[in-house]
């Protein structure tokens, strides 16, 4: 077969494959220019670099103030210029503790004193560098000196904490010990306190992420029995970022709260142990026999306490204004250079942060290359993109916080999206954010192959749901808390993604001295494959947000998300309603007490609150009409309007998410401005959607929670005017 | 106030109590005397003589074929005589093996040899008993050395095994190690032969009642690390019995089978150990970490294997034929000497057996003990009251069965019912037995005190009920197997309840040595209240059936539950059903293969065999013909006929349940004759109710499904004939 004709048919399949697509956001003739350009970028991302990188980022602990932090974010800034990108590394001077003296001690029955220290284990020269890793601690814990009786907690949640009641329990004047996991930790602490605890232990359960889960590092992923998580415990659902500015940016002269008034700082010391440090505590404990679901995988029996056991800790940290330094890498856009696409990944890790943060931030660093390697070749972005390598996220996504209420203005005024990732593993697409842009995500999905099986990344992530017994849709999940993308979307409005892959990368090296290149590359993503896939897929997604015609924001699918988390609010009032009544008709029957052991001696339950019925009927008439609009809206083809019709209509576009958010923010929490997505006050990670409504609700504040409902049916009401505007100008 | 004014309305309210009641199968002017004879026997129940009994029976191990099981047996027959029974000892000669050789050692990849031996502890005498002290093993195991790779195999049931073919792993050729639970004992070994294991090792996981429950012996009631259960392993869903002599009576002249023949004893040799012997083997094992689910309370990670670990188990047994006591105790009745009513429980034990069986025993006696002193008063019952104290149950129900072979005909024709217990603690009241006896049960049950809370024993276990988010209604369980009952109902056709209280009383001591009298008085059943409440309970049971004018059968509750069990049926095909298409929809996809780890290299599973539609009508049909009759039953008032007419109708109810059985039996065990209720082929201990057509179709058979849906109807068929009957001497 001649040479030329199997090229010349080669090329037409291909084209034929391009030209029969058409994306979201581009004119039929610009799509195929698109995914042109598109596969260029793929087929330039080396999986080398991101091996590379991740060795320099993560060879010694960086966390936020250490020179090696300094060092790694002057050498990132040296990338992005030497890549093309107008690069500025723009520093905050942020409170930061350190921990001075961290001392826990089991008084009685026996006396042991905790090690708190994690050994360095065979085959990892790293976790060997002693005196340079960071001791294990829980940042913004308060400084304190406490000793009381041990109660266990469980996970330390709210319905710990009712569980805790119903057993006569009290932690009143006690020191809690509460397992990792159930929760963002710094709600742990935060709970402990308003139920009056004078001191809060963290400890990690074999159950969670040690040997319950699989082999024990080295000889596997998890923790082995001294890994120490660290972690923030400041009170980030009330705000995150620097605790003595909230609201503003901490420069170096900025007014700043006297430390005694900062409320994110916990009331009570905390500290973070190792299951071997725990093991003697909890082997101390009498009373009840813990409840079956707190029961963790230690050779024990868990008893809940209050005592025998009796401890003391004693906390002491340096309270230092500490520089942290954002990198921000600048490609200016062709078309749009006041409209801007940003991607972010912090930098800054608790020990060496292989995988959290450097695998994501090795994989945003790639991206950044090869868009900047094609526009120098004349392939710039219509769009102006945006690239940040964040400080200071581990204690409380400080770096973003600062720089985001720094440039609010800015950013609201230019900024169309914002997209996040932290950390990255083998494994399965996943990806949450505004539900306007669910649409987008998912024919980027449909782009990118999966490295393992050669399907798309979506079409594997729908073959786990469905096994798992779920759906087939592909859905962006809710954003509640964590990483860097909560100023963007929470606080200043707007629209954001945070995306990554995983499932097959489970283990126990989160924010140990174990996060390290060798675990990495033996347990998290081997040859990073799915580095180079998580750069594909977001490289694709900048790309798309930078050249579109029309900004890719898509209102169907958003909406009917919204009216799920309505119907949702709805049901879930109305099963609380049927579990009150139930509830007290069982204590009118007295069957509580009837079947309850007469020898465990405990109160049975009193009668609940009734719960009265809401109207609803203001959300339910805004979003339907809200609904109308958007049809209306989604009937037009815009994408083929002149491109100065389209300017207005992108820069009507770019505000949109603005029209969800309430200056006066939240109850309680005016930084939270979101009124679809928010951190759950008492989840800390966990999404809440409608958090007003919902929140009001699940707290029984009845009045509020019909407040809520007004003020979110407003809301729907200013996206109706804002659909009505877009769809004046999509004509 | 005058004294005799007092006391006289004290009468006039307890008499207006008393004929305010009705009860089913009395005549209005009965049932208030035979409350009063009710309340008389209760008033004379005494808590000291279970307490000094059980101190006596269980003072010394008393397993078929001891010195000291033949002493309890003769001083029990010798209490009842001094009651006023006509006691006899009835005497089998049954196979019995005693462990001779017991060996078990880990040979690689470290040497480790199992201890095999419970230690004695503080506070409890007993403990300490050494040599005399029953040696861990599993009755029934055939002998046997074998050397092999170990595979943990979790509770050794069928979906563990279908677990093991997802992960590629095969148990051919091996030894398994099953955790306790999950089934009754002996399916384990059974169906790890039937998958090709040639040796199989069963443990107490901690998780399921040691140290993960509570606190171990003798701190608290549960397994302690050296603890072992013993029980049988025969293939009771076969037979039950002495395996020799399957269906006849084993008598000292009976012919019996070859024991190499005996298809009740396993094919593999099987051991029971401690989590201490455990420990070291399961430690040992690598391959694939084990399914969440799997995994218990020990402080390792859980692997299937199979190997490196490498295991050697030798068993040697003395097959002795040894003779089994049960002790027959009667009383003759005044109207019906020739209808009998029957209550036992069993007398051996694994070791001392406080709990099992003394507790049940003790409580038995006692009511003996009071009937027979009120039978001495004039208080003579109608019908003949048959006592027992079984031998051999723990082997595999060996005295009862033989006895049942034995007297078939004539219990067939004389029993009205039996009541069996086995056991018996703290808690809420339990009862599983004949539909039919629903009522009457129920009607019992409300008469009952419960002693710590003074309600009625049925308020207190609806209230648990209710609590636990169940149903407001009393309801029998129906009958698996797992203790006397089973010749009873399940062979011979006799109309049977077994009953207890627990759920209150947990502990690990279940056929270990540490099934003793303090740790029965301390955690099972302090100050023997529930005892006399068991007493309390089947004494009036007893009372009941025997001084009815017409016997206490009812048969529109009988109906519904059949009904109900027919629509569980048809919903479980339809969930087959549809569970195979979805199955079948993901594997078209290729969901599996996409979703699964390609690391873990399993190959992912393969299309099922559609579930045909399954003709129900036949049932459907017959059921509602018969619902109809029962209908028209049990609108009629047989209780007030005269008495000729009332033997009739007696006469026929007496053998109404055998109307249930068909004499070719259930396919593939022709012993288990009755239509209704079996203990399933593969659970052993639970049950599975319309047993031939259930178990076809979970077995997937479909032509037998098909078949056994017509022979159980035409027994529907048969008992509307009976009903019909009934009628007819019910006018």
């Amino acid at each position: 077969m001649n040479k030329k004709f199997l090229s010349l048919s080669l090329l037409f399949f291909i084209c034929q494959g391009i030209f029969a697509q058409s994306i979201i956001g581009f004119k039929p003739g610009n799509a195929g220019a698109q995914l042109e350009l598109e596969a260029q970028f793929e087929s330039r991302l080396k999986a080398e670099n991101l091996d590379n990188w991740m060795k320099r980022l993560s060879a010694e602990p960086h966390w936020v103030g250490t020179e090696y932090g300094k060092k790694n974010a002057e050498w990132m800034a040296d990338q992005f210029r030497s890549w093309g990108y107008d690069t500025q590394i723009e520093t905050y001077h942020i409170l930061f503790p350190y921990p001075k003296v961290r001392e826990l001690e089991l008084l009685s029955p026996e006396a042991y004193r905790a090690k708190l220290t994690a050994v360095p284990v065979d085959g990892d020269p790293y976790t060997a560098q002693g005196e340079a890793l960071l001791p294990s601690y829980n940042a913004f814990s308060t400084d304190g000196e406490v000793e009381a009786e041990l109660v266990f907690v469980n996970y330390g949640i709210p319905q710990d904490y009712e569980e805790l009641e119903k057993l006569g329990i009290d932690v009143k004047g006690k020191i809690v010990i509460a397992k990792y996991y159930g929760s963002w930790r710094g709600i742990k602490p935060k709970l402990a306190a308003e139920k009056g605890a004078i001191g809060c232990i963290i400890y990690s359960d074999p159950e969670d992420d040690g040997y319950v889960r699989g082999d024990v590092y080295p000889e596997g992923a998890f923790k082995n029995k001294t890994g120490v998580q660290r972690g923030s415990v400041m009170d980030m659902p009330l705000y995150p970022g620097d605790v003595l500015t909230p609201g503003y940016a901490a420069k170096k002269d900025a007014k700043r709260l006297d430390r005694k008034d900062a409320p994110t700082i916990t009331k009570i010391p905390v500290l973070p142990i190792s299951y071997e440090d725990a093991l003697p505590l909890l082997s101390a404990l009498k009373g009840p026999v813990a409840p079956d679901s707190w029961k963790g995988g230690l050779p024990i029996t868990y008893h809940v306490g209050p005592g025998p056991a009796r401890v003391r800790i004693k906390l002491e940290f340096d309270w230092n204004i500490t520089p942290a330094y954002n990198v921000i890498a600048k490609l200016k856009g062709s078309t749009y250079p006041d409209q801007w696409v940003m991607r972010g990944n912090h930098h800054d890790a608790w020990v060496h942060g292989a995988n959290d943060p450097v695998s994501g931030m090795v994989a945003v660093m790639e991206e950044a290359r090869v868009i900047g390697e094609l526009a120098k070749q004349g392939k710039r972005p219509k769009r102006t993109i945006v690239y940040a390598a964040w400080d200071a996220e581990e204690p409380g996504l400080i770096g973003s916080t600062e720089w985001v209420e720094d440039h609010e203005k800015e950013l609201q005024a230019k900024l169309v999206a914002y997209i996040n990732t932290d950390s990255n593993g083998r494994g399965f697409f996943g990806a949450g954010g505004s539900h306007t842009l669910q649409a987008m995500v998912t024919e980027v999905a449909e782009a990118v192959k999966d490295p393992q099986t050669g399907v798309s990344i979506k079409e594997r992530r729908i073959a786990r749901q469905l096994t798992g017994g779920g759906n087939d849709r592909f859905e962006l999940s809710a954003l509640g808390s964590g990483s860097d993308y909560t100023p963007f979307i929470q606080h200043a409005g707007i629209a954001s993604l945070n995306i990554g892959f995983g499932g097959e990368n489970a283990g126990g090296e989160y924010h140990t001295i174990y996060d390290t290149y060798p675990h990495y590359t033996r347990f998290k993503d081997p040859g990073f494959a799915y580095g180079v896939a998580l750069a594909n897929t977001a490289g694709r997604i900048v790309l798309r947000m930078a050249n579109a015609d029309v900004l890719p924001f898509e209102f169907k699918q958003w909406h009917s998300t919204v009216a799920g988390y309505l119907d949702e609010v709805m049901k879930e009032t109305e099963s609380m309603r049927k579990a009150v009544e139930r509830h007290n008709g069982l204590v009118e029957k007295k069957s509580f007490a009837l079947a309850a052991d007469p020898l465990e001696n405990v109160a049975p339950p009193k009668k609940k609150k009734e719960i009265p019925f809401l109207d609803f009927s203001p959300l339910q008439n805004s979003l339907s009409k809200l609904g109308k609009r958007i049809e209306e809206l989604e009937s037009l083809n815009p994408e083929s309007l002149p491109v100065e019709k389209q300017k207005a209509l992108n820069a009507a576009l770019q505000g949109t998410e603005q029209v969800l958010t309430d200056l006066s923010g939240l109850p309680r929490r005016p930084w939270f401005r979101h009124q679809l997505y928010a951190p759950g006050f008492y989840t800390g990670y966990g999404v809440k959607t409608l958090p007003g409504v919902r929140e009001a609700i699940e707290q029984e504040n009845w009045e509020e929670a019909q407040e809520e409902i007004v003020k979110l049916s407003e809301t729907f009401d200013k996206m109706e005017k804002q659909v009505s505007t877009l769809i004046s100008l999509s004509r």
